[in-house]
Order: structure tokens, then sequence, then C-alpha cells
């Protein structure tokens, strides 16, 4: 009897074509349908609720695939993880309604982009975040980041040469938080490298939003223009006008994906 | 003139043959010797506080090096991290006295085990933990560790085949700690994955220890040693037996080198 699983699926997409199969390269996607059709015995179609691009990671990306194998929840993880890559584990495998699909049934997305705004980054995340030694003018950025929250047209943020005919997105949450902390290894409570003293140790930005949808690399045009609003190249107001009709010439280019996660998605 | 400076270096070990140049592979002291030798347009000596194995990072190693040139200390540290790899980087350069001597000035070295018991180990430190999914007592390790501090014969917790000679050692501060944190990205307060709620979520142990001197793969064994009594295999005074006159083949196994880090080197 067919059962729908949902399955939360965390990975480092340092090397990775992207979270979707493609003719060449490896993908999350993938590596899943393969570990699948492995424990199911027949190929397994796997849905992503985000296409996380090249170089993207992701804490919490949720997946759902229809098997009929009648494994345990908790032996499905295992098998999977004992047949997938390091850089890819399954956190969590749940029975879910025969007709949940992880990306029609989504509510909201939440994505994290880490700028590391230092004069060096620490060898132990150099793959998740974005060096960009400039001073930042945090008071804009987050002006600015506050105005994507509400119900836009977000074609100025949509990826050149995207055919995506409906650009309007609502976004829930939208803002800029400073950390002191390191997007490397260590126990908390102590910094991952001896900084300079000379220098502010609340270094790490974490700029994060919410919505109901996101078009091609929108997390990145607007991480990107968020740090030209915090370089001063534009002013904090440019956002707005970017939603009230910008095109994507006009808005700034597109961060680096190796700072962008996909935290998680949430479902009624 | 010549003077001697201080550098401050952290690296990712993954890549490394260690430390110490070698006839093949990289090394992180072949690295900063060329890049030095390009800075000063003549061949430079790096001498490093202690020789990490291949696998092994740094988030504190402290190497000397005399230099003619007159650059401003600052100038240096931007200078040789603008010709290094990004895995490595020095965090910081000060002017020492003359007769300076990293490895033969230090007082004290601090290293950092980090170890994970859970079922799996999120892709984002798969690179920087032991991954111990088996259940551990954290009273007997802690026991045990504490047995080391001292000064100890420890011959038990030397390199098989080392020919090193003096084997006593004085050890400062030998303890565990259980960490909610992770050693993976991600701003601190958050959980870098979603674990499943089953799963006790303090799952990453740190033993450090600080000494006056280590002998070759000694933390490791260490480990290893601390980890089997964990697990129950071995007593925890059996730690003590093995100070008192243990031989390496009735120690523990030599734990994995990505767990293991040189936190910070202390000087007079």
């Amino acid at each position: 009897m067919a059962r729908t699983l949902k399955l939360t699926v965390t990975y480092d997409g340092t090397r990775f074509v992207g979270w979707q199969r493609q003719a060449e390269g490896v993908s999350i996607q993938g590596l899943l349908e393969d570990a699948l059709a492995r424990f199911e015995g027949a190929p397994v179609a796997v849905h992503g609720a985000g296409r996380t691009d090249a170089g993207v990671h992701a804490l919490g990306q949720v997946a759902s695939v229809q098997i009929t194998s009648a494994h345990p929840t908790d032996a499905v993880a295992r098998g999977l993880n004992a047949s997938l890559p390091q850089d890819v584990r399954v956190t969590d495998v749940q029975e879910a309604a025969v007709d949940f699909h992880a990306r029609f049934s989504a509510r909201s997305k939440t994505y994290r982009y880490l700028v590391r705004n230092a004069s060096f980054v620490s060898p132990f995340e150099r793959a998740y975040v974005w060096h960009v030694p400039e001073a930042l003018d945090l008071d804009a950025m987050r002006t600015a980041a506050r105005a994507l929250v509400g119900t836009h047209d977000f074609a100025a943020f949509r990826s050149a040469g995207s055919d995506t005919k409906e650009t309007i997105r609502t976004i829930s949450q939208s803002d800029i938080f400073r950390h002191a902390g390191r997007a490397g290894p260590g126990p908390p409570g102590e910094p991952a490298t001896a900084r300079p003293t000379s220098e502010d140790d609340a270094t790490l930005l974490a700029y994060e939003v919410s919505g109901n949808g996101f078009l091609r690399h929108m997390v990145r045009a607007i991480t990107g223009t968020l740090v030209e609003i915090g370089r001063g190249r534009r002013p904090a107001a440019s956002m707005a006008s970017l939603l009230a009709g910008g095109s994507r010439a006009q808005a700034g280019a597109t961060a680096p994906p190796q700072g962008l996660f996909l935290v998680r998605v949430d479902y009624d």
C-alpha cells in the first residue's frame, strides 16, 4: 500500500549542482532518489520544497516521497543515511497525508544568508559565508530589509533570463541580525578564532527572510542589494522603488551562493 | 635589521599533510614559508609551536619567523593572507623579542577534541568531529580525564614507533564538557540542524587539555582511551594504571585526526 513520507534533509551544498537532478553533476535530489530506489527496489520520485542552487546549503529542506515498503520511519532514516554521502543527512522521517507534497503543501519557507563583515574569514566558515570586508551601515540595511515585508512584485529580484511570469510574493519576515558568534566549529562561549582585539567581535551578519514563495536567485539578489545599501552605494529607500516597478538591472548584484541556507519549511 | 615576528595562525587541516613541511603534499609550514619568502625576497624559516598531524586543525597555532623587511605588522598579516589559500589565515602578527621561538618559548599548549555523540553528524561538522553514536558514560570519562592532571609519564600514550625518549609531561587542565551547541554554521541560539526531538540536544562533547608539552598522537590516544571508558569497555581507574607504567598496547586506539584542534599556545 502506498505511503507518503515527509523527509527533512540537511546538506552542505558546496560540491553539488544544486537540489535538482541534472544531466551532469551530482544533485541532492538525485542522491535521495538513488538511495530510495535501492530501499524500495523500484524508482522513487523525490519532490523538494525548494530548488536550492549549486553551492546553496540546507539546514531543513523538506522532501515528499511515495513508497510501498512497510519499514518504520526510523528504519527509513537509518537506511538512507547509511547509503548517502556524509554531506547529505536525513534528520527526520514522518508519515504524511497521502496527498502531502513538499512543494505545493508548503505554507512558508525561511532562508538565511550569512555575511562575514571582517577583515578576514575563518577557514572553518569559508564555505558558509560571503566575505564583505568594507564597513556596512547596518541601520540602513535593516530599514531596507524590513521594507520587503508584505505582498509585492519581486520582478526586480528575479534571476536574469528567468521565464517566471508570476512575480508577486508575500514576505512575512525580513530582517538582519548581528551576531558575536561564528559559522565555524568549536563549542559555544568561545570564538572560533583569535581575532585581532581591534576588531568588533560581532561581525557575523545574518539576513533572515520568510515568505510563501521565492523566485530563482531572489534571496541572493536581495542580499546583494542590501549589501550595496550597507556600503552606501544606494539609499535604503531604493528598496521600495525596486518593489514599485524596478527592473533586474536596477537591483544589486546576486550575492554568491555559499552564504545561503534554506533554514526550514513550514506546513499547516 | 632582523626582526622576530610572532604569527598566530588558524587552519582547516583537512587537506594538508600536517603542519610540517614534507617531501610530498601540502603543509601549513610550507605554505607560510613560501608566502613569507615572496614577501621577504629570500628564504624564511617558520617555526611552529606544535607539529599538528595530517587532518588536525588549529584555531590558534603560533609561529615565529625572522625577517628583515620593515613592513608594519598589519601589512605583513594582510600580505600573507592575500597569498595564502582560504583554509589558512594569519589572524595576528606581533613584534617579538629577537630570541622568541614559538616552540621553545611556549609555556603551555591547549588542545580541544570534539566528539559528536548522536545518531548522525551534521554535514557542516563532518570534518570537525569524531562520530561516536554509542551511549557514553560522561561521569566515568570525566573522572578518567581529570586523573591526567599533574606530572606523569605518558609513555602509554605516545605514537607507536615513536623514538621520543623523554615521556614525562605536566598537564595543567584535562576535562570534558558537554555542549548543546554545534560545530557547524549558523548564528548561535539556534541549532544548526533540526534534530529528532527524541534526542538529547547536548550531544557535542569537548575534551580540553592543557600542558607544557605533548607527545606525538598523545591527545588522540588519550581521547580514544576516554571514549573506551565512556563506552564501558574499560574502567575509569584504568587511566591511572596507564600513567603508572602502561604500554601503548594497553591504552585505547588513537582517535581520528579530524576532531582535534590546537586551540592556543601560551607564553610568559
